[in-house]
């Protein structure tokens, strides 16, 4: 990490991105605060970067172990940065005071369906509508989105409307580097799902959208890996990137009742750990229906900074998740009560 | 299970459990209704016991397949019982209304401290006091308790005497089966830690002594496991038993910053599962100081029965888990909110 | 699974085809018998495909369950095909009666280093080259192989002259869906590795290739899932797949002692499972030179098919993994030691 | 560690232990080599053992950290100790240049059955002959050992004289600490089961008995835990353990096809980590007939000192874990390739 001087000037700044780029490194430089802090990015292991400190400009030079720094709470609260940090979409702030609400249906299926849904879970207290078009499935077998059966433009087109119709964001998965371009034209943050957060070229190309990121834990990951791969967009200096626990594989030999575990202690120690916003999927953590209440509620009184929430207003008809869906209705009892614990935790 | 009709007399009863006993199976007989319901215990797979529906008295033979039957919520439900149930430990009652809060040392380890944390957590609103004698280690290097030093009746009686001063009840791990009379005479709640809830002849005697059971989770054990172990307990006729989450095994590689993950949806899996009282341990589970309000706000969210605290004057001082003890004053603010949200969630 | 009769025609096969895309579904066709058979592939649970059977040339219509068709073994044995499956890679026969063995360095780091290397393993024993351009990493911060230095094709080049130079086929790892014609353009086998496991897009783009796919086991994955998405591979009329047992996240709490945990049931349960071959990577499983003969010789003695173990001459000076990677000496006992084993084993 | 000098007297070393005993430690004295050596037992973390050294005979005072001393095989090697250590019973050696196998049924269910398999597996190579008594079961609804029908004794019995009638030596489980003298009287090795792992008082108590314990690792165990957990024999002055791997709980979400997933890198860690022999039961791990022979071949490869493996002449008339036992000639088959394997593997 180099600080730079207050008084240093961009040319300053600029070799010394420079001298990176001839030691194999890239570089993230951030401004926000009075003075620029150039952040060198790849394997630096074998490189010495003592020899910056005779460059013009430069005030310090500091080795940061950590495999994630970009979004290091305790590093950059040592720097005074990003100190209340928020990731704006439109006019919503995620991490703010108030919890924020995305819902919607697991998948866009239909013009009517979308536009349907979204004026229902608008109503009950969303603010922001999800809807998928490319699904990660485990089997090739199993329904994939509108996105594979060539009505992805059109899918993403209703998504949109059904958003703009509401005044809701939106936000939509993308499964593959081919789809970054399409989605991104449509949705207001771009999800990268479970089974992707591993890929670290899709990472990549997200980032460089400059759009905010809803990237979702991989359910075998620690939490060490979940935010060493966040970094990965920041890397790209998008760090407008929103982190979501959605439950990890379940632990033991027979049966665990639910599809996966939540891992209920992630939001906490990921705000420690990062000035990052971090929120809950409890749909596909419990995958079933009478569940997703005390979920929602956990997740909100351990500090949750929104909740992602599949809610259709007849689950029994949807192609995939039906199981796990709740109505607009239950949406609305639950978002009262969320909001009401969350006003009992933040008053401590 | 057997279903005798309501007319049946003890005589009838006694000739079924007889016949059980011919197949090489135990019994446990329930009352709690009008009518008795003998329940076989052990191995049923190769005995075929339709033959009882001729006995006189009995009405019904139902042959059900979960490996937990005696604390198994639907099958009660159908047949009209505990459908209400509670634990009830002198005047409290775990499964009520309200929360219950177990706080003290994690380890007895003098006279001046356990009556001293007693009077603290009281007062911060504690009803059960909390104090490990027989303490079970990973390691035979560590420290396990006064109970390995041949202090141990002089540390329980100390127990004893901190929750007669302040009027709570007193719980305190038996951790093997020649500890059972020893603690029980002293204790209200016996209370077995995650390492031994797969000891089934530890289950089976200390469930003899007839007292409120608290029953661990082992921190690798799915659901399922944890029920069935709990059902040994049952099957010695005593379903005093609460059940106590206190996180598993992290998932994945690299840190996961916590001791254990708290398996929050268990709480609510288990109240849908049996229709026994559960709790969380958010000291355990965290094994950090500055995430046990988190995690206590999310179970309680999540519709935990009570919770149970370490929480000690001067953590920095004990001699086991001092980094996850907390001060009385956290508990008592802890406590405040913790009702509040307990509020909000039953009110819906 | 539409079988057809023996004297279908070309026309009626691509009829059935046509029906199954205004159904949604994709097709796959296998002659490798006297008849075609067609897999739907895709997400037919709300289709009946009953219909087919009034189509001309259809001889049967046959509903499968299984995550994974194209690539399971009890389905062709049942139609008598891929009884004795081998996957060629020019003069190789992974699946065949003797062990093949795949080693090189981790990341090819230069021209030297690569064509040094190849010319000890393969005296020692080894007939495939493996070595590393595009890595994937946790960490941003970690080195990614020459890839993402802009030297990529030339490191492709180099290890295909050291391929071509002894003789030996060459194996590259594919990271992100842009690598792919790249690798492609010099590597017999293209490898995927764990961490895009479930990175669906990428697998059906190198599927389309043609070539014979390398697809390692996520480290957090089922062996149902492995196979579940090796049938993405499959669904592009592709099985030319090489399965890569490279050990899971290890249990419990506590050190391990291993880098990951080699799940060697997974050999013998895959051939059961599919007529797929499958390979062990020791040298990930064990993260530590010392065990790599343990590790190999229970590989082969469970029925590996090959092993791909990470060798150099100078273990010591490499940029990554240098503590796993053992000598060409030590690897032609291995060798010597595995080849025996494998005769012991294939001899009963 | 207190190291005597070689000329110490035994009242220096009981000196020494007095001392111990009054910074409440217990003591385990080791005089496998000239000198006495006393390893103190319990926790010595708050407690400075330096002055010792000016006790008369103390030649040096050695801080160990490690969570298993006692059988730890650097330390020991350090001190040029169990360079080649073997359990013995009777006249077998297990850790010796042989593997030991040790066969019979899950369960002893009657005179005849275990008299009969006692002859079968004799012949068929093994030297040690398993049968459960006292058997641990999840479910208190499951078949549980003749040990809870009141023929515990009987059973034993059996088993000794088919045991007797073959030359073979015999291993029992122990359940609770109240069947300890029980199996001890009858039985030549006293087995530990999975479940039993962590239970620290039985662990105690059955290393009383001076005679040879066969630890089963626990499903959810590291390997860490597991060698804490021997430990605790080993500190009562008994290291005649021999360990097993039995499998641990499988990874990810989906079927495994195995019951456990064996670790067979346990086998040459537990080598490297202590001096105690490591035998393997693949019954349990694989949970299926068909697997017993690739997992065998797997364990000796991986220089397990032994097999425990579960065979009877009927399998499918086995009251437990019928579907995962062998014949005894196929067990016949197996040692012989085993055997094979095992002098491959040693020749190196």
């Amino acid at each position: 990490m180099i600080i730079m001087s207050v008084t240093a000037t961009k040319q300053q700044v600029d070799s010394v991105i420079k001298e990176l780029d001839k030691c194999g490194l890239d570089a993230v430089t951030t401004t926000s605060t009075n003075r620029a802090v150039v952040f060198p990015v790849g394997d630096e292991s074998h490189t010495d970067l003592s020899h910056l400190l005779s460059f013009p400009g430069v005030k310090e030079v500091m080795v940061v172990e950590a495999p994630y720094r970009l979004i290091n709470r305790e590093l950059h609260e040592r720097l005074g940065w990003h100190l209340d940090y928020k990731v704006r979409v439109r006019d919503l702030e995620f991490g703010g005071s108030k919890p924020i609400y995305i819902a919607g249906p697991c998948a866009v299926e239909s013009k009517f369906q979308i536009l349907r849904t979204a004026r229902a879970v608008k109503a009950a207290g969303a603010s922001v509508l999800r809807g998928g078009v490319f699904k990660p499935r485990t089997s090739v077998h199993a329904f994939q989105g509108l996105g594979n059966t060539g009505e992805a433009e059109e899918a993403l087109f209703w998504l949109r409307v059904a958003g703009d119709d509401t005044g809701m964001s939106v936000v939509s998965e993308v499964r593959g580097e081919s789809n970054v371009n399409l989605v991104a034209k449509y949705a207001d943050i771009l999800q990268i799902g479970s089974r992707n957060m591993y890929n670290q070229d899709l990472l990549t190309r997200v980032a460089k959208t400059g759009k905010p990121i809803l990237l979702k834990r991989h359910f075998g990951a620690s939490i060490e890996e979940f935010l060493s791969l966040a970094e990965y967009i920041a890397a790209q200096g998008n760090i407008n990137i929103i982190l979501c626990e959605r439950g990890v594989v379940p632990v033991g030999k027979g049966k665990s009742f639910t599809r996966y575990l939540l891992d209920i202690g992630a939001v906490p120690v990921i705000q420690k750990e990062t000035f990052l916003p971090v929120i809950v999927d409890p749909s596909h953590a419990a995958g079933r229906r009478d569940l997703i209440k005390s979920f929602s509620y956990a997740a909100i009184a351990a500090g949750a900074s929104g909740l992602m929430i599949e809610s259709c207003p007849s689950p029994a008809e949807a192609r995939v998740d039906g199981q796990q869906q709740i109505t607009p209705d239950e949406l609305k009892d639950l978002i009262i009560t969320c909001n009401g614990i969350s006003q009992d935790v933040r008053e401590v």
